[in-house]
């Protein structure tokens, strides 16, 4: 059986290594390539994912899979989870034809390409016909893979294994209950914070050194990884020794890059610490997009936005900004990135009003996937939803349906899983802070290492050993997914702020 | 016929995306990547390589070419000359063992880091254990491939097909016995020439702009390519539509950074202007590494240090560097960067002296290949070729024998290209300046565009479907290589300069 394994492993360490070149070049792509580029990337990108899928989906690695399956591998074993995990991909691929692969991979990679022009346009008419073409292959893929009663369930189990769409339509209509009303509340009082000072100018340069500086701060390691710029600020992984991530800068905005470092380092931090035995087998890399959400977020919001953080940070950062900065208290600067307004767009949008986002694409998702939207009719679908949850309409598509990346490169099922991670941050942050109780003062103090000691230990190194409702369970003993945390932390914080 | 050559194309096709996503994980990992990638990218590339030679080798693409080598193509048709490349790499490829492939991927990938390390610290020792793998593996591919009585035959043939040692040593002759007593006379006279301006600080962000904008104005287009900055300047191409090169800059050296942006610009103007139904196949490219280098050096010496080139630019650099260069005269300037001097950096070596650093590697490699040279020997080896050439001594293996990248990365048989790119440089440049009678005065007013589309028809557009011997006889009508042309360039230019 050693034996088998050993030819298992063998033949799973190909498929991951085309993977990952596949990974380098995507990120090549969206870092640095030319746009002369693209058709041929384009190519390179199905020839190795096809060759992947190829190599990963033979008779033989079925056949050693059933073997190993037979054989007595202790339960919490790492080899028997790889057995587990091996095959829920590999019955996935194998639903898979090699022509549906390859054409998924083109017009994926050709579709962020139209994706960008259509955005730079800000027009949705030159998008259309390539996002129903995505549309279409999303709804074979999920047809292909199966389901029983929701065609949103085949694809959610991509991103979130073994959650399903009722689940999170349960925790989702909770999160509104108390949610929406909240930002309706708020937005009454938008004016008892004043964020003007976050939109002076802030030099580039300045901001990329302080950032760069944090996400050292916080554990993420630059001899294992590194930092880029790019649009859309993303994170990717080709070991758990070559951890990519970007950020954006704009001059006249201070937060947004900091906090997407911080958020892109949660998640390549999640990365490195993945035990580097997994590395070359599908059990590399975070278990799902939620629990990743959760590091994300916790870095990005639980911990960049406290006041215990910047306890800390501020006087640094006002040395970095004394022009800016100089006169505005630590008070000031504390509400004034946490200040709470309905906008346009998701990823500048603060931690409470973050959710409304999710909501309407999750919502929107499970129409276009249904049948029920047709894509020619999504851009006003979007503007009627934006103006129910949040009371704005875009003023044109690129401020709108537009604006985010992950549908012109084929994610659909995914955008739940932000939501997910607010929801699971703040079921982890409260055993982190039972089982480090003097965790916030360690924060003034500028200190993070107990932090990513607990969630190397308790999460990070066991890959995607367990799923999300098991991690849950193992750590915080909750049956898998509970909203009130998160939603008794929203409530303190800017309850606090907002004096509602 | 037509069907399988569909067929064969089909196939490189999807072999070509292999090595073209190989080229960027390598290209990723001198530009970009962290020191801790190194061990999964040695396996990546591995896996790429491997899988790519799987691909070729397979009796079925054997099978379709001598179907089609039966079929009666026109002699000059682009279909012959695609069946014959092809050929001659299949023959190639099937003499390598997938084990012997893995190997070498592997030991190159990870030879590089070890001798960045080694380089660093200046130290032969810790290289040498690699470099010994790195040569038996040259001869192992040697031996496959055979070669009549000179093993150096078989490694040649790769950089530079159908060309042999012996033909290269009776050029190098003939070079010798007039550039070795030039040097010397040269170095009597050394003094007559002061580049002292050159070695000011020069701020690198200037420098590069500079750089930028030059390369543009030859013709390099930035829309189907980009620069970036790695340790050792190279050039490597993602398809015609996206072709990559870098330099390095120093703060403390003007010219090199500019030199190198020119040398790699001509090696990439060549890579943008192959013809594009090309790409995917044997046929992309250049024909052969001198063939590539007399573009590179042509764009970066008998342009780029030449007075007309500068009657145009240096008034543009001096408006970016007055603190630096307002004083001095085009004059001043021309003879500065026309400095001959020994010196022990092949990279930044003049012109004359230059070709010196080449016969000591093409002599060292033809001894290590031959099993007469040790590689523990080396370094004593080069350093006495390094005197008795230059009369020079390294004062440490660094700025000796360590100074290149190429052995580290598996190349040998690559060195002499350099040399021979120069020699065929001005059989082709005597050629274009009858031609385009006024070339020069182009140059004077900073126009590139007819020598660029000069090579694109003559050189350029044909890829890898003639010989550089084919090339050399249907543009200049000479009988293959001639040291003449070059011989001559040199004593006129250098005899003006130094009144020899």
């Amino acid at each position: 059986m050693e034996q088998k394994l050993q030819t298992l492993r063998t033949k799973l360490k190909d498929v991951s290594n085309l993977e990952r070149a596949a990974e380098v070049l995507a990120w090549d792509q969206q870092v640095n390539m030319p746009s002369g580029g693209v058709a041929a990337r384009a190519e390179q990108l199905a020839t190795l994912q096809t060759l992947a899928h190829e190599l990963f989906t033979r008779d033989e690695v079925g056949l050693l899979l059933e073997d190993l399956a037979g054989a007595d591998w202790p339960a919490a074993s790492d080899e028997a989870a790889l057995i587990k995990v091996t095959r829920r991909e590999y019955d996935h691929a194998r639903k898979l034809t090699p022509e549906l692969v390859a054409q998924m991979s083109r017009t994926f990679s050709l579709g962020q390409q139209v994706w960008e022009q259509a955005k730079h346009e800000a027009n949705f008419a030159p998008f259309q016909g390539t996002l129903e073409k995505i549309v279409d292959l999303n709804i074979q893929v999920a047809e292909a893979y199966g389901y029983e009663t929701c065609i949103y369930d085949a694809l959610l189990d991509l991103f979130e294994p073994g959650m399903k769409t009722a689940q999170v339509n349960t925790v989702f209509d909770e999160l509104k209950a108390t949610l929406v009303p909240l930002v309706q509340t708020i937005s009454e009082r938008v004016d008892l914070v004043d964020d003007s000072l976050l939109k002076q100018n802030y030099p580039v340069g300045a901001q990329w050194d302080f950032g760069l500086e944090v996400l050292q701060a916080i554990g993420f390691d630059l001899r294992r990884g590194r930092q880029d710029k790019s649009t859309h600020p993303f994170t990717i992984s080709f070991s758990v020794n070559d951890v990519r991530l970007t950020t954006r800068l704009t001059e006249n905005s201070f937060p947004s890059s900091l906090f997407s470092t911080l958020h892109e380092g949660g998640h390549g931090m999640y990365e490195q610490n993945v035990a580097v035995h997994f590395d070359g087998t599908p059990l590399m890399g975070g278990t799902s997009l939620g629990v990743h959400e959760s590091q994300s977020r916790l870095w990005e919001n639980v911990l960049g936005r406290s006041y215990e953080f910047w306890q800390f940070y501020y006087p640094q950062l006002q040395a970095c900004f004394p022009a800016q900065l100089g006169q505005a208290t630590l008070d000031n600067f504390y509400r004034a990135i946490n200040k709470v307004e309905p906008s346009l767009v998701r990823v500048e949008a603060d931690e409470v009003t973050y959710n409304l986002h999710i909501f309407l694409r999750f919502e929107l998702e499970q129409e276009l996937l249904a049948g029920r939207l047709k894509v020619a009719d999504l851009p006003a679908a979007w503007n009627a939803k934006m103006q129910s949850y949040l009371g704005l309409t875009p003023p044109h598509d690129g401020l709108g349906v537009l604006q985010d990346i992950h549908w012109s490169g084929g994610l659909m099922g995914y955008f739940p899983t932000y939501t997910l991670g607010n929801v699971m941050s703040c079921q982890f942050y409260n055993q982190t802070l039972h089982d480090i109780p003097d965790l916030k003062a360690q924060f003034q103090r500028g200190e993070f290492g107990a932090l990513l000691a607990w969630f190397r230990q308790h999460i990070h190194q066991h890959g995607r050993k367990f799923t999300a409702n098991e991690l849950i369970q193992q750590i915080t003993g909750a049956d898998g997914l509970d909203a009130q945390p998160y939603l008794t932390y929203i409530k303190q914080k800017f309850g606090q702020i907002y004096g509602v």
